[in-house]
């Protein structure tokens, strides 16, 4: 694996190295760390990564590690920078063969994507998108569920993404995380709805199966000054009929990272939440609430094939991205060796899910903007 | 008191009964429990009331009662029944000369709420509307953090009412409840949003002490053969520019009565939730999040009036409902004994909250209607 | 029902009256509240009692109800004064014709709860012990899970009664609950072993029906100037091998009330917590938790039988307490019309519970004394 | 890094490489996996190394690794073996330069870890003992509050470790994990108190900082044909007059890796649960409850050096662990750099701990076959 992004500040690089090596089938051999040489370099070697595999930019690095020796040269490239910053690397390591791992939203914006999309196809390489929430084994539990048909048809969807670290103008203290992600430029045409409101359409869809068909967005920016909305209110409606609520917001004070998601059917209710990952809940009007748990009891393969130690030892946020890495680590490993890959690992999220949540933020503008109640999400 | 409604296997009479008189202030001297004479009696039986205060109807007995010597004849009427019988003899009540408690929503339909304001306002009586969750001594403790300032401006209010029960078509099965909760002639032109919503409604409203202004709302009814709406998922704006969700439903199959608020301000964060109604959680970004809890260290006066017994001892639903009907007493009976009441017992809903129930139903359902994005609530 | 004890101020008075009152089945028609009799008077006058109906003291309402005719005297005696004065009323009033409620410990020490059995038997009348913990629903469904075999044997229970209001030395300062319950004068032998300990020793034997055969106890005077043990931590043995812990607070700072059981069995384990009262959680390894909870689903005929009102409509502390009274009240009212009582309502504690719980305290303190592990519980 | 044991099919053996390598500062460079060399080669194969770093056993592995030269050959040992393999390896390599990472408990007996302690004394090698549930951020916090004097005087502590998946004869059923640990030959005296019973002894020592001096324990073997313990209650007295419970089981059925504890001092409680880590509950008679929340506010600085993600995104058990290998990592970097190691990386337990965890076992031990009270734990 080769990085672009990701030098010594940066939260999601880190997460990504970490997630990417732990299972010990994906090893960092590279990296163009920054977009400042020195600060580059001085990250490369923070990794004890020998200094003629560090690189001052992105291009650089694919050109080098393509002249390199197969088995040598790094087999893909894992993409970290802010938004405005996919694209570009994505589209040439494609090209030059290598195939891609990119943090959301795939692009800075929707024709990006479609051009991405384009890429891909022409190229043939592999694509994973980290929309790493849905790595964890109680959401792979829930989709299980429902494919099921346990619940019945789904009726109703409440996806919540409530933060409260923007709750004040932090980007104007100098903070790094803060600065590029209320910057139109690097962020893209959305704040909030772009950093975590993907992250809930993408799991409402992931997990019911169901795709959102229009919506009608209120969105706010609360903190003067900022650029970009910090907050979202959205009603859904989904291709069965269901009906749902999908809220995001930055401002939420007090709130951590407070993603969870009920989904109700029929015959049932199911309950995850992100900050206790371990638990499913599973509630009827008829027997209550049962708390699926996992690595306990008779779960789905596709909950076994996605967790690593036994019951009550927690695995978490880094596991659970780690789950994307190893699985898209397992389907190249396949492809490179000829063999079908294992369905159960070909589970990850790809360019489709990337063009849809960029869809989902221009839709939510397009209807914040709109007196009319309902805007198509169209792809 | 004399009660209208509640008679043999009515929920809410009970409820009622009991609420009214746990404190020792409010007896049941009287009662037409039913539209059915004989079933009235029986009821009266029941409760070891003489049979010369048991009535077939509410008319005989606002007459009758009037007829005995003060100090003997009952002081209020209690107005227990579905909908439509609300305002007939509440109406009647006060025209007689007797304070009235009633039910929520206050009226069948808003025009039923605006007279009875106008009698209200003419004959000088006492009015208490039993929104009950507000009774509850954490509701209170939140009121006053938020009117203390200590969260700042608020700017977003999520409120969320979700039951299970009717998943099923149960109001073809003979269940009392659901057959006249889903009956347009008996419950008014909403279903789930008069009998929950008003409740979600009613509690953002005075939590915050801030008014809805306008709304966008998709209601829907999920359960083929029903005539009223099961589900509602509502955007909500507030008049100090606060945004906010409101959802509700009948069909959100494994929940039981999972009634919570949450309200976030520029410097913290407020959630209740009325399952497990003795903590309030206190967020910040600062400091995480606090348990308040009934009866624990240094609670608002507020709070600790509406508190009976110590902390750990939890306090619940009747308690809750108890506190309506005591502060109530305690109005009257100072009004009775030509003292001030303490403003402390004052704090009851009345008249307004029940028109401005009757107005969010009236709005919910204009939006669920057009195609235009926002509708004022105006009353 | 007339009260001995229980005059303004005191907190288990209320309790008592609001528990008897709530179902409509017990009324208060006489007191001596307290041993002073200006107070009782006053407190007689705050609960609206005709003057002729407060008494100076439990002789004098003894006597004088006595002589009143049937159908209008007091049908039995509720006793909530301190342990001390437990004893002398009981008696009193069973050898005069009066059935008795009576707040635990039974009695102040051993022999007394010995002759008050003795005193039962003779006069033939009802007694009942206020163990009003055992009153929740989710205890009922608990114990009917045990009884139907569903865990298999019983191999562990875990029980704690943790409270911190006595963290500091609140005696001094004041407080009469605190007075009283840590002066052996009035309190008995132990403190924190018999105020909270025995509920925690009669949950333990009502919930899993086997018996404590011996002990080994550790029990500590923590605060400085203490005249009891305000904490105690004892392992247990049961009857049939099951092996147990029991541990009991007054110092333990920042918890409320916080009492709790766990029981394992073969084939799975339950827990119950009083502070969240409607929710009994049932585990096994096969397929974790669920959680079992008031009024949802296919519950036992006992746990209906404790219930009032829908589920998510929380019922707690007082609810619990007046399913004692209620019970108590329905076994003494077809008794007195001659009729077979329901066996769901003569479920309430007596005096071999009273019994049992004065030997637990009087084998800790041996124990608690002794430099042998094991001392027998024997009755 | 060399690792001893941790072949296929060990659970232990993969948790500690994701573990060990998780933050990039430690790399698997050999292995001798397993007994059978045929099992060994397998697993290195499996691992990615090369085949000439794979040995037959752990004799082979330090020989050779000592011929290698400085810089490639290994800088530390691991040793997951079960128990009766920790000290002939950790006594080998320390001997010959290596340092040495273990699992717990250190040895199989008291005596091996007294000589093992003299070994490292005498060699003036490092020495890591895996208590791995002090790595939690929350604990780290929780040792510090106790630290700063906020709670006062410690007066009382609960350890608790139920876990279930031992309630029937697992070890029947070829379950290698359930074999080895209830075989007195590999897993030493104790079963239950010795693999999880030494977490809760070391984890009340290490918050507290306090010693047990003297217990009183009553174990139990449970299953029928079971060698060892499968479950103990312990009653717990601390050198500074403090009181408490341990009891672990293996046999509750239903509990997955239940391990929490709760302290109280005279000012205020603590509570931490390993099944939901980031949570550290805070209690004050005074102010109630407060979530103390990884990564959330002003925490210790020790919180904050094992934490690595923002907060709301849950770390865990494999988190835990790994920072005591990254302490270990930034320790023996500091010696080999020789810089003065940072006090903050120089917190993880080693030999003194496992010499406790031994005493702690054989004082069980002796307790439970005695009839004396109290057994004293002397080292």
């Amino acid at each position: 694996m080769g990085m672009v992004g990701g030098g010594r500040g940066a939260f999601i690089g880190s997460v990504h190295r970490m997630a990417a090596t732990l299972d010990g089938e994906i090893e960092l051999v590279c990296g163009a760390f920054s977009s400042d040489p020195e600060r580059s370099r001085a990250s490369g070697s923070d990794l004890y990564l020998p200094e003629n595999r560090v690189y001052a930019n992105f291009e650089e690095m694919i050109q080098r590690e393509k002249e390199l020796p197969e088995g040598e040269r790094m087999d893909f490239v894992s993409i970290v920078t802010p938004n405005h910053m996919h694209f570009a690397p994505a589209k040439m390591a494609l090209e030059n063969g290598f195939h891609v791992v990119c943090d959301k939203p795939v692009t800075l914006n929707l024709p990006e994507a479609l051009e991405l999309k384009e890429v891909i196809a022409r190229t043939g390489m592999l694509f994973c998108l980290t929309h790493n929430y849905t790595g964890y084994p109680m959401v792979k539990e829930a989709r299980e569920i429902i494919k099921s048909g346990k619940l019945g048809e789904i009726r109703k969807v409440i996806v919540e993404y409530p933060q409260g670290w923007l709750a004040q103008l932090l980007e104007a203290t100098g903070n790094k995380q803060a600065d590029w992600r209320t910057d139109p430029a690097r962020s893209g045409a959305a704040g909030c709805m772009g950093d975590i409101g993907t992250h809930a359409e993408n799991m409402a869809e992931y997990i019911t199966g169901l795709k959102i068909t229009e919506l009608c967005a209120d969105l706010t920016t609360f903190v003067e000054g900022r650029r970009l909305e910090d907050d979202g209110n959205v009603l859904l409606r989904f291709e069965n009929g269901a009906k749902g609520v999908l809220h995001a917001s930055q401002i939420a004070n007090g709130e951590e990272n407070d993603f969870n998601i009920r989904i109700y059917g029929e015959f049932g209710g199911l309950q995850w939440w992100q900050m206790e990952p371990n638990t499913l809940i599973y509630k009827t009007n008829q027997d209550g609430a049962r708390r699926i748990r996992t690595g306990v009891g008779n779960l789905s393969e596709a909950a076994k094939a996605h967790t690593r130690i036994p019951a009550g030892h927690p695995e978490a946020f880094l596991e659970a991205f780690a789950n994307l890495y190893r699985n898209f680590a397992y389907t190249l490993k396949a492809r490179m060796t000829g063999q079908e890959p294992n369905p159960l690992y070909t589970d990850f999220p790809g360019i489709e899910e990337g063009i849809r949540g960029l869809a989902f933020i221009d839709t939510c503008l397009a209807s914040a903007n709109s007196n009319e109640k309902w805007t198509k999400l169209v792809v």
